[in-house]
This record gives structure tokens, sequence and C-alpha cells, in this order.
């Protein structure tokens, strides 16, 4: 691997109409400038790409500003501080931060978060024990709330979020119930992340062989997906379940939103829903590191990556992941 | 007023598709009976007629289980004890209780709850200083947790629950919008009971007439209704906005439901939906009574009865507070 001479960046092209294209993204070269006073120059070696970018790529502002064309495509990113003016960090040490899709960041302390690779690798800084480990984390103990000995279903199983919650429900003694897309992940879910069972959302049966895997109703439903799955859902909620509800990815795409049918049930069962955005919650992330961190220890927290190559490939990744082409986190690897 | 020798009761007799009719009520009279041990004998005065019961007319179970056909109407009626075998309960005494549409009811201490009709009227005791105002009480205060200077917004804003929601609402020094179905009932929720503004939604500009109401946002959504309001108000929310689902009278007699739109605001604004129901609530009671009933004295509480004379009426009394023919509590005295 030969680092650059110049910084190529992926910058936001053309807002999409339902699913983007290639056309939505430009690769643009640059220099890679020098840290001013207080700021580091990082290399990044990886960068994820998640479902929230969609939103922001919206006309309209959604939980968060849209991004502007020709801005740079936001993203978190795991890489190596490569010349430093901030005291507490040095050449050679390792960084998480929401640096975006290119080689080369400059940096200040505030934007940059120090880990320790020895622990976990880089990469798990951006999945399950970096800030999608946390979305997981706050979604379901802080908003879901689980008990011992209640029915804890999750949306987009398989995915980097979905595997997340369900492990953590098994360790607070729940039944974990995953749904996604397809057998092949559906095993992945029962087998390598140990959920209790896994439904196919795409079976022609859904919605009996959901009721069917929560014998006793549904006390949590962590949702990712919203539409037509939480209809489905909806009916099986428990007297005072709750719904956290941390994104809606069938809908990210959609020209003409889903309409919920099943309304009604909110108030029949007494549900609470919750929409929730990590950043709005800083002061649990202390708590939330530190029991994945624990987990992931004991063993008790696998993860998935499915991992692209190359900078310049990751549009076509982030439009495959939209699509569920990814198990676990999707990454991307800057350079190989 | 002469009391009668039998006891008229009307009974469920048809289940009903859409809109109820008259022929899903019956008619039927009995012995008056006797109390046994630990019982008292009731006449009742006034019988609540409520959008919940709907609810109960339905074939399947909603947050509570359903009538049965030929079962008495259930309601909460406010009257007089007339002959007593508990020792708290004496002849004259004013009690309100979950006693039916009927003339008379007979019923035990548990059932009973004594009123203070020096305070105010008995029919209060339906209303506003009972569960009605309590319902508005425990949705506002408890899952609302207004705070000075946010808004409030309440639909059904002239029925009975609404009414109170927004003067409680202006107790705590917010700005309260209420939503009411013509420019009439518009004009008594800003006159009579001192709303800030009042939107009709029967308005092609009902829109853009409720943003404008509300210049900084809704901070709380007091849902009575759900249907095509809740999908106007959804975009109008501010983040961390509280929705307290108390009914959803724009549904009940719906064969298909509405189907939400802008259900992805819920994430976008990290609104809390709470779904509930007063009797998980009996805990807060005390406290609701004891501000309502402080609000009452100090002339804060102000409200409406629409009152139809005759038990024999009741069918025809409720059919029309669903299509929202009341103003305030809707009640009927039993005799005239």
């Amino acid at each position: 691997m030969t680092a650059p001479m110049r910084n190529r960046q992926i910058v936001y092209a053309k807002r999409p109409v339902g699913e983007p294209d290639l056309g939505c993204f430009d690769l643009v070269e640059g220099d890679i400038g020098r840290p001013g006073p207080g700021q580091a120059l990082i290399r990044n070696d990886y960068v994820s790409v998640d479902p929230y970018i969609r939103m922001r790529m919206e006309a309209k502002d959604s939980y968060a500003p849209v991004m502007k064309i020709g801005e740079i495509m936001v993203g978190r990113t795991v890489g190596q501080v490569v010349e430093s003016n901030i005291p507490d960090f040095k050449t050679g040490d390792w960084v998480v931060g929401r640096l975006g899709w290119q080689d080369y960041s400059i940096a200040a302390a505030a934007d940059l978060q120090k880990i320790d690779i020895n622990a976990a690798p880089p990469t798990a800084y951006l999945g399950s024990l970096g800030s999608t480990g946390i979305t997981a984390w706050v979604g379901l103990m802080h908003f879901g709330q689980p008990k011992a000995g209640e029915t804890v279903v999750v949306s987009a199983a398989s995915g980097a979020v979905g595997s997340v919650v369900g492990q953590l429900a098994r360790r607070r003694g729940c039944r974990a119930v995953g749904i996604a897309g397809g057998k092949a992940k559906c095993a992945i879910v029962t087998r390598e992340f140990g959920f209790d069972a896994c439904v196919d959302y795409k079976s022609p049966d859904f919605a009996s062989e959901l009721a069917a895997a929560v014998p006793k109703g549904i006390d949590v439903y962590f949702d990712n997906v919203a539409g037509p799955i939480l209809d489905t859902v909806l009916p099986l909620l428990n007297n005072f379940a709750r719904v956290p509800l941390c994104g809606l990815v069938s809908q990210y795409n959609a020209t003409e939103p889903y309409r919920i049918a099943n309304y009604r049930e909110v108030f029949n069962r007494r549900v609470t829903i919750r929409g929730f955005v990590l950043s709005d919650h800083r002061d649990l992330w202390p708590a939330a590191t530190e029991e994945l961190a624990a987990a992931y220890a004991a063993g008790q927290l696998k993860y998935r990556e499915t991992i692209t190559d190359g900078l310049e490939n990751a549009p076509q990744a982030f439009i495959d992941m939209l699509r569920g082409g990814n198990i676990g986190k999707q990454l991307v690897r800057i350079r190989t």
C-alpha cells in the first residue's frame, strides 16, 4: 500500500430521486494540505458507509441539515495520525472521526478519538465498538428498557446495528428475534450472532412466521426499517411495548412514503415509540462503550464486516448497502 | 321527577359496521333488585357517553375486552345511594362509578367513589373533575411534560378532554392551540376555554392555518383523533416533541383505517409517541384530582356539557357525539 501524493475525495454531485446512482457522486483530487495550529493530518484507512447518509442527500432537512452539492460525503473513518500539531496526538496514533470519504483529513482534537488497536482491530471501532454499537446500546438499553424474560425483536438484524441489538438483548436475558431479508442472512443471525430466531421478511408467510417466533408477544421492537415490516409488527406488540426508532431504511429510497395502517395498535397496546439519533445522547456513550467492550472481551459480541476495496468504489458500496447487499458493517478500505 | 318502579337498561344488541345505528342498542326492563351484604343500591341520575365506548363495540379486543352482545352498555354514572349495606355509604350520598346505562345499579364499595356536590355540581364529577379531567391531566402532565413557553396543541379541543388539556397547558405557562371542527367550536375554544388559538380542521387551508398558529412549532401534541389531522401535525413538531395518544376518534367508525404518511417525522424530530389509558395510572389520580380541583376553585377550569334527556335517548346521543355533535362533555340525564 503506497500513500498517494494527492488527496482523493468523493463529493456529493447530484440529488437522487429514489435510489441513488453513480452520477450522484464525483471523485475529485486536490492537495493533501498541512495541519495548522491545534490540528493534525490523518490518513484515513477505512470509511463507513451507512444508511443515514441517504437521509442527508434529501432536498429537505431530515434529522440533520442536508449535504450541499459539492460537499464531501459524510462518513466516519478510522486511520492514523501522520502529522500533528496537537499535544495529545502523535504520529502513528490510531483515531476515529467523522472525517468523510477521502484519503486524508485535517482535524482538530475535538473531532478525533483515539482507539486501542490492541484490544480490537481498527475497523471494530467503526462498528460494534464504535458509533454503530453505541447506537444499538442507546436504543435498546435507554429507550427499549428490556427486562429479563422479555422478547426483543429487531429489524435489519443482519446489519451492523441490528446484529449488536440482538446480542445485547441476549446478555440481558431476553429472547432475541431478528428480522432479515432472505434465508442466508437469517442463518447468520441465528448461528453467528446467536439470536433465538430470525424471520425472513421476504417469505410469503412472513406475518405468521413472525407471530410464531414470538409466542409471548413483543416487548421491545428496535426498528431500523419502518415501512410494511412495522405494520406487521404492530399487532404483535404487548401492552406497554417500547419501539425505539433508529432509522427507516425501507423508506430512504422511496419516492412515496409507505403509509402505516396499524397505528391504532399504538393506543390499544399503550406503546411508546421513540425516534432517536445517537448524537443527542453523548452522555450515554461512556456506559455504552464500557458494556460493548466488556461484551466483546467476553466473546459475546460477534460482528461481520462487508469490505469494499478502493475509495473510488465507495459510491457503489453505498448503493449496494441500501439494497441490502451487505452483511454486518459495510466498510470501504480506502487504498489497497 | 318520579323514580320508576322497574329498572331500564340499554344493552348492546348488534356489532356496528362503521357508524353505529339505533339497532345496535336495545332497551330492556327488569327488577330493580336489592343490595346484598357489602353492596349498595344506586339510583343513577346521569350517564356519560364517551368515544372509548365505540372501541368496546368492536368484534376484536382493543385496549380492553370487547362488550358481549346482551351486555349492559358501559359508562360512568353519577347518582345517589338509595339503600346501603356498606358502612361508609349512607342513603342520600352522591357517588360516581362505572355503573352502566341504566336507572339503578347494585355496586360494592370498590366500585363507588363519593363526591362533594357542595364543591361542584354532580355532573362535573363525570367531566372536568372526574375521569375526563384526570385523563387530560395524565396525558398532558405525565406524558406530555409541558414546560413554560412551549406550544401545546390538542385535537378535539372543544370536547370534554381537549378543553381541559388546553386550560391545564395555559396554567403551566404554555401556548395552547386547539384543533376543532368548524368556526363555532373554535370560537368556544378560544373565548370560553381561553386557548391562545384554535384552528378549524374542516378549513381548506387547515395545514397552513395550523402552521401559522404555531410559529415556534409544536412541543406537545395531545392527540384525541389520529387520522389525517395527525399527518398534518407531524411535520410541525419540534425536536423532542411528545405526542400523548389518548384516542383515535377519527378512526372509530372507519371500516378501513387511515394510513399515516408522515411517520418519518417521528425519527427526524426524535418524537416520543405514547398511547395511554387512564385505568393504567391510578397512582396519578390523587395528584390529578388535586390540581383539577384547585384549577376549578380558581376559576381556571371552565367546562361545557351537552345534555340529552332520557335514558332511552342515550343511543342517539352516543351516535351524535361520535359525529362531533357535542360541545364539551356529552351526558344523558337518565330521567326528566
